[in-house]
């Protein structure tokens, strides 16, 4: 077999077989093919696709790039969830505890950030010891014993993704169905849970800008899961506005706790209560979602998921004071309110802007090599379609510098107004799968 | 500027900037920007296009990547002609030679071959002590003095391309109109000439398997000629059978010096006749084609045209024995003659087979590595639509090693049979520009 005649294949819009992308990976990750081959089948696979078998495939042979976490030890389901990525996106430390305190078994791997706000890693590590890297055996026992365990990636999962990741970065190769949908599959299924649940974000502030690429890549994604034994189902949310109304690390632990305590914000609680909802019906704990939504509700009003938090914390070396007190989280020097100088209705929120405002005061990373500063951050006060007057709170900034004008400017630019009512839009647009 | 950005720019299907393609081929030249940024570009290249604009400024970009050779030391219009490559392809030698004995000066600059038979400076060299490595100054100087030269590139021209069809070659991106017609014109700008005649080859034994293709290379090619200030026009040719009677460089040398002297095989002759009327009207040494051809003719007629391949061979240090006497040319040790096993019309001629079974004698080279044996190759005996009998001579092998019963397999299953009249196919097909 060439890589050559792979590369002429996918050009004249031939599907790959199995083996072809067998070689192609194998060759990818013990380096024999070079990058300059590589690239040239990526930019081909961009313009000519692939159909959904080839798809499974590719995550299939990445996935068996590296390691495979085998959770075949713990009893029962496993349920793992995954989202596209948006500002303000706390999801899996408040849905994990909500769910988890339903009795799912919750395997998850997060990741880091890059560009505006920290990932999940990053926030969790706001609070104080807070120990993302357990080794599997501990990762394992913990989601046995409690349920819930979120860490980052443990031993080598997947190094074919990285390679193709790094490469597809530098060749204007990111933005293709297939690649996008195999590469985030190959690293859920090496984390060896049994069923998957799929937030794709969709709007201004996600990687899909339009309801329909959100369903196209969720479609190709839950193809692969289904081609792979996985259960697999997905979310269309919407990203044309933050989610909920921190973005920040430490503030943003901060709203994922008075969540599962029952006083989270109204669209990150539907978010977190429909996809538990799909969860406990894909691990088969509930016979309908109206039922799976009473455990949601009774795991928040009796504190059971309040609770699985404070386990989880603590099991992984976090200080749980901090949990228990909020006000000893990481706190910013200043705090800044920023007022409306208009009357209206908030029409758009450029929400990938105030991601990266966030970022400039610090909350993300702008080169890997930056660390994060978890106290700072912003505190959305206002939602699409509300009605402000002028002088009436917009958000609170959370700083350790002075806001330059530059800074101050930008913020304002990221709201727009209008003087008919704007209609607010659901969090939940659909669910695929 | 970024490469990135270019990248993505081609992955959209839209042109790219003169500044962009300078970017571009700059940062290939000095080896700044990455070959798998450059093939990923190419993959974008080959699926999405160039219009012409982008194309001619390519062909320029390359041009200038390396040396420019400057000919304006020579009076007059410089003459250069291209083939696009066939089996028996012997034109240059025979019409360079025609041409300049009515007054052209041809300043041209051939290559080897790599695949089945060699290219024309591997056929000149069948010539004992023939010289295709003049200096730039010999070469003008020939030019100047004798109206005709062919040698090897001298200096470095096109760095460029050298990089570019090196990573082409291996990342299956050679098919693509815009970049085998900037490939070919930089060199042939690069070269120096006023006018330029294209033979742009259709058919099996040709890069362009239908009259279509090579019309359409021919046109991408002329529009970047013409955007250059360069007189180009192309012929369309038939490569459905070899070019003449011979396959193999000294057999093929002997074949021009038949065809300079009058007299060469049919559709060898005309061909260079018809090539021979257009370079002479693009130098404006005739007014009408008519005119030009009665130059033609009497070059032939008067021996101009063959004394003027002396002067050459005599010029460049070549034994001009061998050409007044071509007995003195290599001989093989052996000749076999293949007679037909059947009765019919010769319908197909798998005429990329024939040059490959000429390559298996010696003719040609199968690595960069390989030296050549001038002697051996195949002297044909049949063209397309003739009627032969069993028993009837097709082909006189010339061979140093015995032929072996898979090489005379190979050879039979070259010729297809037709019970009915078969038409011969014209050896001009089209002239553009």
């Amino acid at each position: 077999m060439r890589i050559l005649d792979i590369i002429e294949k996918k050009k004249n819009k031939i599907a790959l077989s199995d083996e072809e992308i067998q070689f192609w990976i194998d060759g990818v990750t013990d380096g024999t093919i070079p990058d300059y081959q590589t690239s040239s089948l990526l930019m081909a696979i961009v313009l000519n696709g692939m159909d959904e078998h080839e798809t499974a495939k590719l995550a299939e042979a990445m996935m068996n790039s590296g390691d495979v976490i085998d959770l075949s030890c713990i009893d029962g389901i496993k349920s793992d969830k995954h989202s596209t990525g948006g500002v303000g996106d706390k999801t899996s430390i408040a849905l994990g505890a909500m769910v988890a305190a339903c009795g799912l078994k919750v395997a998850k791997m997060s990741g880091r950030g890059l560009g505006h706000t920290g990932g999940t890693l990053d926030k969790l590590e706001s609070i104080e010891g807070f120990n993302c890297f357990l080794s599997e055996e501990e990762f394992k026992k913990q989601v046995d014993e409690i349920g819930l365990s979120i860490i980052g990636q443990t031993g080598e999962l997947v190094p074919a993704d990285k390679k193709l990741y790094a490469l597809r970065d530098v060749t204007s190769t990111v933005n293709s169905i297939p690649l996008i949908a195999s590469s985030i599959m190959s690293k859920k299924l090496a984390s060896g849970s049994n069923t998957i649940l799929l937030d794709v974000k969709y709007g201004e502030g996600a990687f899909m800008k339009t309801i329909e690429d959100a369903k196209e890549l969720a479609n190709a994604m839950i193809s692969i899961g289904n081609k792979l034994g996985r259960n697999t189902m997905a979310m269309i949310t919407d990203m044309n506005q933050p989610l909920g109304n921190t973005i920040g690390n430490a503030l943003e632990v901060q709203e994922a706790i008075e969540t599962v305590k029952g006083n989270g914000p109204k669209d990150f609680t539907e978010l977190c209560m429909c996809a538990g909802e799909i969860m406990i019906m894909q691990a088969k704990l509930a016979e309908s979602k109206e039922e799976a939504r009473k455990m949601l509700e009774e795991a928040i009003s009796s504190g059971k998921a309040y609770e699985k938090l404070l386990e989880m914390v603590k099991a992984q070396g976090g200080n749980v004071e901090q949990i228990k007190n909020t006000d000893l989280l990481p706190k910013s020097k200043f705090i800044t309110e920023m007022k409306s100088k208009e009357n209206g209705y908030i029409g758009n929120i450029h929400s990938m802007q105030l991601g990266i405002l966030a970022m400039y005061l610090g909350a993300g990373r702008q080169t890997k090599e930056d660390s994060i500063n978890y106290a700072v951050g912003l505190k959305m006060n206002v939602k699409k379609g509300n009605q402000v007057k002028e002088g009436d709170l917009l958000c609170t900034v959370y700083h350790d510098e002075e806001l330059s004008q530059d800074w101050i400017n930008k913020f304002y630019d990221t709201f727009t107004y209008s003087q008919e009512k704007v209609n607010s839009i659901p969090i939940v647009e659909d669910i695929l799968g």
